[in-house]
């Protein structure tokens, strides 16, 4: 039989788990200071929602699931849409600004909301990358200043300097930074969303494909296609507060709030504790619709992508809620970071290895009174084959000391706990 | 635009995730000093698997998923089975015999598991019961004794009493008790199944509807439904060693074995810590057909039904890994308890109130600066409408102090926090 999980998911085991949950509870302590709090929506969303283009191209993604009680005959004569009803959610946010559009009068404004769980998409199995994977997302709803942006980089950044992962870099842009970039160098209005995407290739094509995609696809011409890479050359990695200025002169029709916006951000990123460093970078697009403001991306020596990512998305509220609320959200890449944060040092955990002539209670008993002894992870495990070898796997199963109880044994004191390392 | 969460589902609020979380919190420290290691598993299995009758009725409630990357014309011509490949996870039992059954080399003997997850099942929709709920079991696989039963007792009670659920009482049988007592009374042996199903309704319709049952739909003489019942009420609520005596009484073809077992764990559960109360349960049978030992169920003065199950089921594992493991779980009603468990004491949480003109840096320092002079949550909020109405407003949303923050203001001291009850 096959016991293996299903294709694409993956099974966590002890160890796996106790340092996700390790990472989690230190991520959550922070957010939780700066005021943000959990909340849960279920897996299952209409499939409505779930394909209304909110999602991108995760909608392409998405695990269908079949209405309850068909009969098995009903698919020969029904089209596959009338089958489905339901989907498993691909993203947080999707159901979050369904759950924030539900439930605002009875939240607090402005509302800090942190998630974390599972979402599933149904990509290619590759290696690293799987059908089901967690994600752990800060919102902040109803903050229009770009206090939101500057708060999200802040608990984001001490979260993850809190599981390890300190010395990271943000990597900032304005998603209306680069709408005057493209107008100003002459791509069409109706063309940027296409720009935008080519754009967001740089790092995996470099300029020659970029400018071979904007060129050949996106019909632009040699010269405006010179004009984007010179602003863009002209604006790259400024981490000083002339970025505002380099950013004036080389898009003259930066609207004024933009620069303002840029400004504030790039002074309370300045005053980080830490000495946090950070850049402006002009290639940053972030592959979502529907950011409308800043966007960031964090980026850390260990790891050759970014570890977290977000920005402002003022629109999507509005979608399902009727009236437009201000929203910015920073999501942390949790699968990358667990498999970069250094080890935890390993707890103590003791067997106590009972005969098989140990009556249960007395196994039981010692395994208690050690409990409440040494408040150390006690378990009775049964003495079998060779002691040494015994010993030996008891290490390997992460066991730090042991104990032995024997049938005729005076247990008035507890037998002394003996170090199972070098045994 | 309907934001409600799909039928049958529902959103957890903050305040009820912060509940639960703390719940899971001190139900897992417990766990963890017993050595129970928690696994995860992909909630979605292969559908052979989930329909294999190892989830006995929940099979029935299996929500199905569509394969990936069909035509939307396909299902004209194809049968609803050829078109799923996939289901959620009913239950966590089902995943952990495979995930067992997938590592066993791996891991340690005997093996240890907590399980804290999301299941679903498609339940006609009533009042709490939902169709997405978590299920929180452990498991220990590779104890052939009773040492298995009691260590699950101990550690789920201790569990519930770190979660202020103490006052608790374990109720015990013997699924081979309920055999040895059906063959005496004459239940003919390929008619236990049923007839366990029939007894298992006692607590919901009383002993004339059993007899009824047994009697029209199970086949059985008066005289057979007599005995049974003579038997049970000999045995009804005993609570003491005597029971293993007045088994053995009643019920002369039962195993020794059985017999052994039962004063075990008799002694077992007087010496537990805090007089934890128990009684002998005859009528007891717990649903799911792959029970085959010791069976147990734990009820609570403020809960009508039990609050955590478990029992032994020694033959699932054999049926994935091919060979017979000693297996036995208990679980923990945790939709229920999460209901009955008393509030917790509201965390320091302030409010810096800054006014429009306020700079956006000076907002987020005077939070920083308090967020580590006081090590609590901080939050700045914007001021807005009338000042009485906006305390009230913060009051509500659990906060439980605030500081205001000027343009003007000299902040070499930050201004005193001021408690918001009562304002």
């Amino acid at each position: 039989m096959d016991n293996s999980p299903a294709r694409g998911t993956r099974d966590l085991l002890p160890s796996a788990v106790a340092t996700r949950d390790r990472v989690l509870g230190l991520i959550q302590d922070v957010y939780r200071q700066f005021g943000y709090q959990r909340i849960e929506t279920p897996a299952l969303e209409r499939i409505e929602r779930l394909t209304s283009g909110q999602g991108g191209d995760n909608e392409k993604l998405l695990f269908r699931i079949l209405r309850r009680g068909l009969d098995e005959q009903v698919a020969e004569a029904t089209a596959l849409s009338d089958l489905v009803d339901l989907g498993l959610r691909y993203d947080l946010t999707v159901p979050l600004t369904r759950f924030y559009s539900q439930y605002r009068a009875e939240l607090p404004q402005p509302f800090r909301s942190f998630q974390f769980g599972p979402v599933w998409r149904a990509e290619r199995p590759q290696r690293g990358r799987y059908r089901q994977f967690y994600q752990c997302d800060i919102d902040l709803f109803g903050e229009a200043s770009v206090l939101a942006e500057v708060e999200l980089i802040e608990a984001t950044t001490a979260a993850l300097a809190a599981v390890g992962l300190a010395g990271t870099t943000v990597r900032l842009s304005d998603r209306r930074f680069l709408a005057a970039l493209a107008s100003g160098a002459g791509v069409p209005e109706e063309g940027q969303a296409g720009f935008f995407v080519t754009v967001d290739k740089l790092d995996r094509v470099g300029w020659s494909g970029v400018e071979t995609e904007l060129r050949e696809e996106r019909g632009l011409s040699a010269e405006v296609v010179r004009a984007v890479r010179d602003t863009i050359d002209a604006l790259s990695d400024l981490s000083t507060d002339k970025v505002v200025d380099a950013l004036a002169d080389a898009v003259p029709n930066l609207p004024t709030a933009v620069a303002e916006d840029l400004a504030t951000t790039v002074r309370c990123l300045g005053a980080l504790p830490g000495d946090q460093r950070w850049l402006f970078d002009p290639t940053l697009v972030r592959g979502m619709g529907y950011y409308t403001g800043q966007i960031f991306e964090i980026s850390h020596p260990d790891s050759s992508g970014s570890i977290a990512g977000g920005g402002r998305y003022d629109e999507l509220v509005g979608r399902s809620l009727g009236t437009a609320v201000p929203a910015c959200g920073f999501s942390i890449g949790f699968e990358r970071i667990v498999d970069l944060v250094p080890a935890a040092p390993p707890a103590e955990r003791l067997a106590v290895l009972f005969e098989s002539d140990v009556p249960v209670e007395r196994a039981l008993a010692v395994a208690r009174r050690l409990r409440a002894e040494r408040d150390a992870v006690v378990s009775p495990i049964r003495r079998s084959g060779k002691f040494p070898a015994q010993l030996t796997r008891l290490e390997g199963w992460g066991f730090t000391g042991f104990l032995s109880v024997k049938a005729d044994q005076d247990l008035t004191e507890l037998p002394d706990v003996r170090p199972l390392r070098g045994n």
